[in-house]
Formats: C-alpha cells, structure tokens, sequence
C-alpha cells in the first residue's frame, strides 16, 4: 500500500511541473540528463527491490520474535506446572517407603500390656507412633476412609465379597489394611471386604 | 559497504555513457527529463532512506531476537539447576519433621526386657525402627559421624567442652544427639561434648 502511493504521488507531481515549467536546459546536457536518468531509474529499481527484501527480513523477524515468545511463556507455564505438581507430591517416595513401616508398628502394638514395664514401653511407642503419622498429616498424608463408606475402586481395593443382608450393597464393611492418600494422589488403596 | 559499492559503480557507469553518447532528445522533452529527474532524485533519497530505516529495524530485531534467545536458555539452566535442587532436598520436611519421633523412639528401646512379651514388643519394634532408619537412607539421609571424629563446625555442635589428656584435642568424645545429613546438606548437627 505504501508503495501504491508513493508512486501515485509521484506521477501527479510530474503532471503539474510539465504543465508549469518551461525548457531551460542546452540540447547537450540533454543526453546526460536522460542517460542519469535511466541510470537513477535502475538504482531505484533496485532499491525498492531491496526495501522489499528488508521489508521481508523484518516480517520474519518479527514472525520469529513472537514464536520465540510464545515458546519462552509455554515453557514458563509448564515449568510453573511441574514445579507445583513436584512440591505438592515431593515426599511421595519416602511416604511410600515408610507404609510398611507404620503397618509393622500398629501390629506390633496389638499386644495386651499387662505388668508396668510393657505398659511404660508401649506408651512410648504410642508417642512415638502418634509422632510420626503428624509428621506425615504434615506433609498432606491422609488415611483413606474405609469401613461404613460405599466402596470406591478409586479409593478402595476389594479382596473379599460377602453378601450381608445386614449391611447396604456396595458398603465396605471390613478393611485388611490401612490405605494412604498424599494430598489427592492415592499412594495405596485401602485393602477392604465389600458387600455386594 | 554495499551502499559504497553501487555508488561508485553508478559514477563509473554515468562516465562511460556520457563519452559514447549523442544528443537524441529535442528541447521540450528536456525540461520535463530534468524535472523527472530531480523528482527521481528524491525519490531515491528517500528510498535510501528508507532503506537506512529498515536496516536499523531488522538490525533492532536481530539484537531483540538474540536477547530472547539468550534469556530462554539462561532461564532453562536456571529451571533445570532448580529442579535438580528441589528433587535431591525433596524429602527435607517430612525428614526434619520425623527426626523427634526417631529420637523418641531410640530412647523409648533402652529399656530392660526381661519378660518374654517385652522382649517380643522390643523385637518388633526394633524391626520397624530399622525399616524406618532404611527408608531414610533410600532418601539419602545418613548419620552424621561424631565419636571419635575431629570436630567438626558444620556437622558437630559442641554443648559441652572438657579437658581431657586421655583423649587428643578437638576430638569428640561423646554425643547427646544423633545428627543427621541429607546428602550434602546437614538436617541438624550432631550435639557433642568436645575435648579442648
């Protein structure tokens, strides 16, 4: 478009001084004059061609600029994205490792205290116990409930089905073992008995 | 340089013309060529100017575009040194909050089984102490050396300092609690008495 108008200019500019300005010029600068003017002629031809040309560069230029952009902020987003997800479950795998640790300890812990010392011990394992499941709620570790709550293969793992006209269909009515949550990610079902 | 060039190419070429060539072009005509001319002159300034322009804009881009480039890769590296750090110290809260819990535990097993049930509530529990400790070490976390060992600022922290001649001097010589490392990174120090 800009180019359209130059030229558009430029012709009506030439139309108004051939009808205002007379000859003034020797026949003999004539055929410089004209020879000049081929001459300009081929270097403003080839000076468009190179507007147009740098015209171009500075499209793609451009062009790549904002792709480099777009990419750098997608890359910003993403990395925002898994740094979130990497906090959030950062303590997954020491979690896991731990499970059968604090299934060892309930277990161990059934046991009927009855002189003073056994009692005095397990009361300590009992702090310590309790020490370690905050340690774990701190870190966003939820128990999994279980037992009177419908059953849910996203939350539950059915090991056993009874038919039980006492209880409701699809009710978890005993569970084997403790299922763990990390903040929403299921770190181990609960092992459960189901009604069907 | 390439401006240079086609100017003095220009000149060269005018010379040249102005020997071989004759007059061709009446009068009136070379009022209206001059004109044009001068027209055609401007327009070539402008068009060099123009192209000045241009040059400067893709030269702009140019610079714009490897400051971007630059900046993505600083800010890769970053994110990627970030990562490296956060995946390696992941577990570092959920350790530090265990710590008491494992000490508790430590103290609560110096105890005397002397009946049979103690003895297998000790040995049960001594098996989820281990699978605790294990679990840790999987992480990373080590016990921090100190009996015996040079004290050291960045592992020990001295809480009492005797003279001592059966002993050589800056050794520990014993430990009230337990320090812990993860990886290269000290938990919490080893709390030791020192020899002066």
């Amino acid at each position: 478009m800009a180019n359209e108008n130059t030229i558009k200019e430029e012709v009506t500019n030439q139309e108004e001084m051939n009808t205002t300005q007379d000859t003034t010029m020797e026949s003999t600068e004539t055929s410089n004059e004209t020879i000049v003017n081929n001459e300009e002629q081929d270097e403003l031809t080839k000076a468009n061609e190179k507007i147009a040309d740098l015209e171009q560069k500075v499209q793609e230029y451009e062009n790549k600029l904002y792709r480099v952009q777009a990419d750098f902020e997608n890359y910003k987003r993403r990395v925002r994205l898994d740094q979130e997800a990497a906090q959030k479950y950062r303590a997954q795998s020491l979690i896991s490792d731990m499970l059968s640790s604090i299934d060892n300890f309930e277990r161990a812990m059934k046991i009927d205290a009855e002189d003073e010392k056994t009692k005095t011990l397990l009361q300590g394992m009992d702090m310590v116990y309790r020490g370690l499941i905050e340690a774990l709620k701190n870190e966003g570790v939820e128990i999994i409930d279980a037992v009177g709550q419908q059953f849910d293969p996203q939350l539950h793992q059915a090991v056993m089905q009874v038919e039980d006209s006492e209880y409701e269909s699809g009710v978890v009515i005993e569970q084997f073992q403790k299922g763990y949550k990390l903040k929403d990610r299921v770190i181990r079902p609960s092992m459960v008995k189901v009604n069907q």
